[in-house]
């Protein structure tokens, strides 16, 4: 599990929760989180969650911290989220480490009762990928300028960094259990 | 996803890891995540973690809140971990509201630097199961009765129900997402 | 699993069997069987079937029952066909029950000689769905009002809610059955 | 799918839901299905369904049908259960054939309200398996005897052989189905 | 595993990759490896290997034997690269048998150094495939032509027969295999 | 993939082939393969195929290379059995290497007609294991001392390091191949 770090800014607009763009932009090949900063725009024709599309939302902000994580290991839909719930679980740690003590709701972070972030995931016959992204700058909704968190670099490198150590650890963890018994047999 | 909390103490000896003991115990016939009190102690024959087998390690605890899930989707190794992190950290949130942060590394809480929880998972051909327990009392250990929270059956019920919860909204989520397309086709 | 029963007519025109309509169209957040009736016409870009496809097959109806489910649980193709052919016994069940004694071949239902349904299945990334219809008239094939069944409502809502059931057992028979063990170790 | 006819009686102790009977008895190395015929009695220590041990059921017949089958190609649970419910269906059909309309109810097969079959599923890491049995004789419970079918033996062929081309006739549909879309896309 | 060796020549362009194309083509109804004769050229459009499609990478070749293999038992990414690797590995022993000593470096073969073979594999939600290719006439890489090797014909039956009885050999193999037990337990 | 080359002789009695030996025996966390040399001799209880075991064939060698690799990634008996061929391939392109053309047929590899290798591969609900095993020195069956092989030890290590790297390269190839289309769609 690579970390990587994107040197520029990239502006989100859907298509980087494509299969294979961190291969394609970064060549990477192994399971990867990319980490970026950038505004984001998605337009309907790339929206995953159908509930948006339904409702015709947009989903914008001028800037954000975005991360793109992309497993190849099991492609399935279920653990796709499994690993969305603990990503948004890494970044409530990070926050309040910074010394921010946001809730989570599902996917979603709140600070003040403000939504933070935003959060989707999905899968394709090859791989399972996971977009979450917390706003820098935003008039609508809540931003870590709001709150005050001025390292917004330092965050987003934390949250990468951790999550790729996670599931590393797990990695780990299969690679020295038992299988189970039954009970009472 | 059931949440029971049972209404009585029990002893947790390892054996309630085996597949199908809230079937066995509760007679539960959907995936669920029993709650219970009671002291822990596992003999080197119920040990799911060769790590701790191997080092004869002894754990023991006089009194913990614990917390078994079984899942019996998909019997795999890799999800069942998965589920053990989320587990802790809804535990970590729960903790959170009821006003203690506490850190998470992996599966294990600590406290003031002190380790406050113990935790497994592992699979059989039928079903997976976690082992989450918290310390109420304990010497050698961080435990709730030292950082001061009275209500352990407050949390206990807490954490079950939130977990379940989580599950079922991550199944809600699965079915309003669309596949994934390829980056640049 | 979830049975819905549609209140209004709908045509059936192959979209149906689509990821995600039930959620599009009932908003079905669970694995679940529509129920409607209508009439049924597919062009050819909506065959699944290739055979049918190849063979340039006009699949036309002015009025039948429908039965769309969709299961979001292991979306495997293998699965998929293994809950049409049940859904084809259900429906064969149903009609024994209303009076009317057919046979089945495969997936395909029959009286007195003359194919009384159709049925297709497959899987796409996130769920597998089966679509299966009965004719209620029908020119060229047999059909319930051939046959003399006057209550296709009645019928349908039967095969819909048995599936349901039926799925619904089978996950509960699932959590109280042990691991096999290896003859005559 | 190979069907395999027991040139002996042989009595069945719940040994042989064991995975890998069908190969040490009979060499088997297909997936398969055993039918044989012989007497029924199922020690405490040979139960798959737990509901039976806890209430400590006496499984018992002097004379049945018994139905073995085995599949290697996905060990899994749940495809054992599906396949269950469809041998049981197979069953329900041959006897109509036959002449007697019997009723089914999940696993189980009912003739003027009683009960005529008894039924298990499972998995091992290696193989999925399935018993159903059918009286011949039996004083507590229907039997084909009581029924009034003579020709047992025909109909366990029957029985066998329907199954074995149910499952190639899925095998087959599975290599003509296109994957799905999704609806609106 | 059905091998089936074309009548005639067929120019293969990457459209033969896709899922069902031998269902199309051939009718095949069962796991196959259809073995043909014919020029090589592949669109950027029909490129699965996208390190091929990012360099903008021409493959062509005026003369190749081409081996499709698909199956439908287990649509997975990974298992598809094993079964490439082993068909790899069948092609270097039939030249082998054939006098010619290559070498293998992952998917590809080589004599004398110079690159012989072309492949690919790759998943669908339905079939996993794989294309295989052997230049018998080539001016840019090694061939058949070049090194000798004048039964091509022959060549690519032994492949592809082989290949067929590897995957009925490991079918046969799984079915007489017990699970594994734990070391120590 | 770690290839481990034990320090020391150990001899194989059939126990090292059970889930979590390498952990267990070399502390390793990764997936791996384990290369050692010593003696085999397999008692009836270790054995995995049933056929030796209904045979009850002696399986005895006083000096062999062994092969012991462990995957958790997929915990499935077929793709146990397609990496033990892989295996058996590399072992085969390694002796060629050495200078030695030997024959291969399923997983067995032959010499002038001897048999020179044993094999065994099968799965727990955690990891899946194969042994590779090739007689040093053997009375009875071929061996790399009657061919005239000096260098044991380079061999091993050949073998286990080939087989490391070919599974990390078939990784990377999965993270960049785009999934299929439908021929025709």
């Amino acid at each position: 599990m690579k970390c990587i770090i994107a040197a520029e800014p990239i502006d989100y607009d859907g298509s980087q929760i494509g299969s294979l763009w961190a291969y394609t932009r970064f060549g990477a090949r192994e399971d990867n989180i990319i980490c970026f900063r950038g505004a984001c725009s998605i337009p309907l024709k790339h929206m995953i969650d159908l509930e948006d599309k339904i409702h015709n939302e947009r989903i914008e902000s001028p800037d954000m911290l975005h991360f793109i994580a992309e497993h190849f290991d099991v492609p399935s839909l279920k653990i796709a989220y499994y690993r969305q719930r603990l990503l948004a679980c890494i970044a409530e740690e990070a926050l309040k480490d910074a010394g921010f003590i946001v809730s989570r709701s599902g996917d979603d972070l709140f600070y003040n009762g403000g939504k933070l972030s935003i959060s989707i995931a999905s899968t394709s016959a090859v791989s399972c990928k996971i977009h979450f992204g917390i706003n820098v700058e935003c008039e609508e909704y809540m931003s870590l300028g709001k709150m005050g968190l001025k390292d917004a670099g330092g965050l987003m490198r934390q949250i990468g960094e951790r999550y790729a150590l996670e599931i590393e650890d797990i990695e780990k963890d299969m690679r020295k259990s038992r299988p189970l018994e039954v009970y009472g047999l």
